[in-house]
């Protein structure tokens, strides 16, 4: 099955319109993505949530900033507990999860004699699939616990558990000589874990030179993907 | 004396222009300065610096955050010394001088799923009128002293001292009933005192509402300082 804008806002994805208008098209014991995984089972995917963390406080001139109260300076303790943050590393089904909680854009300021009242920095969690969008979400809330911050949601989207105890997974785990690694980024895989159905990520191609200039995909690893599908699909 | 464009780029302050132009104009006892002041007499002036400290690290994409170097993360020990940072007062003749080591703006950051590679934070220094703007460099050198950041110098003025020992200078504060404080904020007076020329600020006008919504001159304050400086002038 082919579908298109898998990349950008999910309410245009192909699958997600193939999930709404013919439901049925997605039955099935097990689903591959044709992702990038360099020829390996990648199996799962991560969850991903972001919040924007708001600090306030004062204007002034910066020439008398005692009257003022800096929301810049107020980003210090945000920063401070990002910096200290050593991030979980769980093992699923043999599996390595890496969970990553990384500041991906930060602004304030109004003009440069001015103490601004107002800063943000957007926070990117990317949470091993043993945690729902809702679990992350608290334990975002509790990493910044006790600071003066406001915490706002602006996206979250669920994991997926590699499932790989479910026969038609573990067949395709064997035919493709039984090597597994956990897959880093969200994908589809998610979609059909959502309706219980086991999904794995499996395609030609480095996902690390995804979306680079170096992007390229070696012909033995075309070859080889495309004999693994045959055998796993008609034994 | 009137002239144009003081609070644009001090290129174009006609001042400036005098200066070049029609030095001799400016030879004088003392210089007083119309700026508002609520009719009190401000002595001398702050300096002012800025700089932009940035940090560096390495992109990677958000899922895979261990294989990059989070530039904002790294600003975290820039804004815990500004924020811990305790800004000197300093009293010279009787005028007291009151520091601030502000950030102004902050910015960094690439897209929602990618580990920046550069961050920065601006940061004003507005110094007592003792310390240079040189001295006032090295000072803010040693604030960020052996952190992982590149630290640039984007502008500079020096402040002015207050100089009220100058006969002329000490006649008007005598005229204008013995009160002075010291002003927050950068003024001519720095040019008149690079010119060895004592210099004051004085006129109507509350400070603190200049180039708000609520900027206004009460008549009593026109009144007063006009009459201070007709006594003063025609002593």
């Amino acid at each position: 099955m082919f579908y298109d804008c898998e990349e950008i806002e999910s309410s245009a994805n192909g699958l997600g319109r193939i999930e709404r208008e013919l439901p049925d098209w997605l039955d099935a014991d097990l689903a591959i993505l044709g992702e990038p995984t360099a020829g390996l089972i990648e199996a799962g995917c991560q969850g991903t949530l972001r919040v924007v963390i708001r600090t306030g406080g004062t204007r002034a001139h910066s020439a008398r900033s005692w009257l003022g109260d800096n929301a810049i300076h107020k980003l210090a303790a945000v920063l401070d507990r990002l910096a200290a943050y050593r991030a979980r590393i769980v093992d699923i089904d043999g599996c390595q999860y890496r969970e990553g909680l990384s500041a991906v854009r930060i602004d304030g300021g109004v003009a440069g004699n001015v103490i601004p009242d107002a800063a943000a920095v957007t926070v990117n969690f990317r949470f091993a699939p043993d945690r729902s969008p809702e679990q992350a979400l608290v334990h975002v809330h509790e990493v910044f616990d006790g600071l003066d911050v406001q915490i706002e949601l602006t996206d979250s989207a669920a994991g997926a558990l590699p499932g790989l105890d479910r026969p038609a997974a573990a067949e395709l785990v064997g035919a493709a000589g039984g090597v597994v690694r956990a897959k880093y980024g969200w994908t589809d895989v998610s979609r059909f874990a959502a309706r219980g159905i086991a999904a794995v990520n499996y395609g030609p191609g480095d996902p690390n030179l995804a979306h680079t200039r170096g992007e390229r995909v070696p012909v033995q690893q075309i070859t080889a993907v495309t004999e693994v599908l045959r055998r796993y699909l008609t034994v």
